[in-house]
């Protein structure tokens, strides 16, 4: 844009000084003037500016990232710079997606994949690249305006995540996918199937996010393949105050929406993204957010052996047969955890009683003892998760147990390869 | 902006059929479709559209109220339409005011006084109006740049919040004051304490809010001359992780600062303050936000009778001699409604148990028992208002009581007049 207007002032210039009538190069001069006049409007508003090569803490006007930065110094986050390594996709740049495409653009995200197939004027995700390259030009922006729900849509976004960020091709983490972390943001159910079938056959980590059709409540529940349910493991919780989707399709009614609702989950859904990518805090496995009465109930939900989701299941599997080296490595991370302890004072104030995320703690904080037990105010749709496991449990097959031992996980296994 | 380019493209149109030259009317014709470029590339970000007289729930494309007026089809609001009427200032444009001046301005509120005395190249206020109003032209922007901490800025700060909106200045409720709700988003205890001598003076409701200095927690808090604690009342809550402020000011160093923060706090606060405004939900007295472990905090403080504050004491004896007024009014709602509900059926679907705002449920809702309890992970820096209140009960003063008579309502009015 800035570039732009400069090219338009050279022309004009050049155009002036070779008008023979004194007149002309009058009423070039005002048009000359009225050029300036629109530069120094841009330029408040939008003032690009140029990359910057690395992450500095210093403070100064001229860098950006100071005030994250911050975060490192403050002891928040060990190492804020590695952001940059980071690709996130977001899915559905809406009233969420728009906004959490945009803080995470402030934040100095490495890499965002935008994916819309709506168009406002040009395509949703063009426009997107657009004003996210002016607020921040180090973030690489990559624009799929696709339908995921459509063949060809799917096989484009299974690829694209598959891609490796050409900025780090060699990881120290030696993940096949591309992405790191995938943020749905759409509004309706089958986008969502789309979005947890490509992450499981991925083996992608993702967080949902919806807000209700009254705009007055909204959640983002964290889903890891074969970790925690997936998308079709247990039936959607209705947030939403109970409106007929149905209706909701006919002409001339649509949903009501707030700019105050889609801020806060956006807020919630990036301060996790964030929290999970930069390894600080505790990440919500689902977190609701009922404005009326600033209500923001948690919980958590266990995979469902009787998934109907094919890749769930696979990756049900790789999880629990990868148990004994995970609690072997827990192991000797906590052993080496102690001894550090023994050898250096903790921190000095911690008044929020703040740690680092620990499995033990993740399980009790805040959720609901019973896993089968929904925070108030929320209703399942169709019977839970647990039912079909307990259900299974009768058959032989439970997965509810902490401490199985390996012979227990063989048979667990092969119920699962039996289902 | 899209005015002045249209007045170029004229200027240019104009000048090119007068230039005798075919070159020059030839490069002329370059410049043109230059111009024709950068308007179609701002047209994209930002197209300004016209006001709109009334706000409709149709759902048109040209229509930019339909998903806001849906609220009420949906049964959240009852009049959304009212939003025109209220007046809203916001003191502090930085992280937190500017996102809350953009969620009312999309929100449709009629009138945002901003006030904030720091530049961006132009002022900050100057700069807020000119994006807001490309946002939404139907909103009333007034800019004051001034420091509302010295004695000329406060005076200016005084008279704007007097002022009547000239829009409608016949309200229905016959208020003094100009503005409807004062929301304080600046980022230290002085600017706070001046916020708070102007409400009180001005018995003026308003909203204030923080973030810490390590940008990973945050509140809001209602305050309500008379009723809840003034900002003097009770020594301000430490949210932050005890980093000292002082060692914050020196030179080269900065707060950290975190956009996906200040979008969730500002997200409560409008939301907070849209239903305080509309009369839909409850608002919640405090709400504080710890982002490591998403916890919301919620409390309720009641006016320290040995408040620092004189309008404050004021605001308390007219609140305490008000009482039986509000209680005949309260009693002779509480009859209406009983008699509508047995006239008529209540609404069909009430997942979240949603009510309209009450007293006895205000009390009891999120808030410890125990008034001198504060939540989990909460300090205070000295003596809570409530061991004030301990204090002067010992000396026959006490306002602890939730149903005083009218004798013993005298004889605190005679105590506080006495302090």
């Amino acid at each position: 844009m800035d570039t732009e207007l400069r090219s338009l002032l050279e022309d004009i210039e050049a155009l002036k000084g070779s008008l023979p009538d004194a007149s002309h190069r009058d009423s070039m001069a005002k048009i000359e003037e009225r050029v300036v006049k629109i530069m120094s409007i841009t330029k408040a508003g939008t003032s690009r500016r140029s990359k910057v090569k690395a992450m500095s803490a210093e403070v100064v006007d001229s860098n950006p990232y100071s005030r994250l930065m911050a975060l490192q110094r403050m002891g928040i986050v060990e190492n804020y710079e590695r952001i940059r390594d980071f690709s996130v996709a977001i899915v559905g740049i809406g009233g969420v997606g728009s906004v959490s495409a945009e803080m995470l653009t402030r934040c100095g995200i490495g890499r965002l994949l935008l994916y819309d197939y709506d168009t406002v004027g040009m395509t949703k995700t063009d426009a997107a690249v657009q004003t996210l390259s002016e607020i921040n030009p180090d973030v690489v922006l990559e624009s799929y305006s696709l339908n995921i729900t459509t063949v060809k849509g799917f096989e484009v976004f299974m690829e694209s995540l598959r891609r490796q960020n050409p900025k780090n091709s060699v990881r120290d983490d030696a993940r096949s996918a591309g992405v790191d972390l995938v943020l749905s943001c759409v509004d309706n159910y089958e986008a969502r199937m789309v979005v947890n079938q490509a992450c499981n056959e991925l083996n992608q980590t993702w967080i949902e996010s919806g807000v209700s059709e009254d705009a007055v409540s909204g959640h983002i529940q964290l889903l890891i393949p074969g970790e925690t349910a997936c998308f079709a493991c247990a039936p959607p919780l209705v947030v939403a105050s109970g409106v007929d989707e149905r209706t909701l399709k006919r002409e001339g009614v649509c949903a009501a929406s707030l700019p105050t609702t889609m801020g806060v989950v956006a807020g919630l859904l990036v301060q996790n993204a964030l929290k999970f990518l930069l390894k600080f805090g505790e990440v919500s496995p689902y977190l609701g957010y009922n404005s009326l009465k600033d209500y923001f109930p948690t919980m958590e939900m266990k995979p469902n052996p009787q998934c109907s989701n094919s890749a769930c299941l696979e990756r049900q599997k790789e999880y629990l047969l990868a148990k004994p080296v995970r609690d072997a490595l827990a192991k000797a991370k906590n052993e080496a955890e102690a001894s550090r302890e023994n050898e250096s004072p903790l921190h000095m104030e911690n008044e929020w009683n703040i740690s680092v995320v620990d499995d033990s703690e993740m399980e009790t904080f805040n959720a609901p003892k019973d896993s089968d037990e929904l925070p108030e105010g929320l209703t399942r749709e169709l019977p839970s998760a647990d039912k079909h496991q307990e259900a299974a449990a009768l058959g032989g097959t439970s997965i509810s147990s902490n401490d199985v031992d390996l012979e227990e996980l063989q048979r667990q296994l092969d119920a699962l390869n039996a289902s």
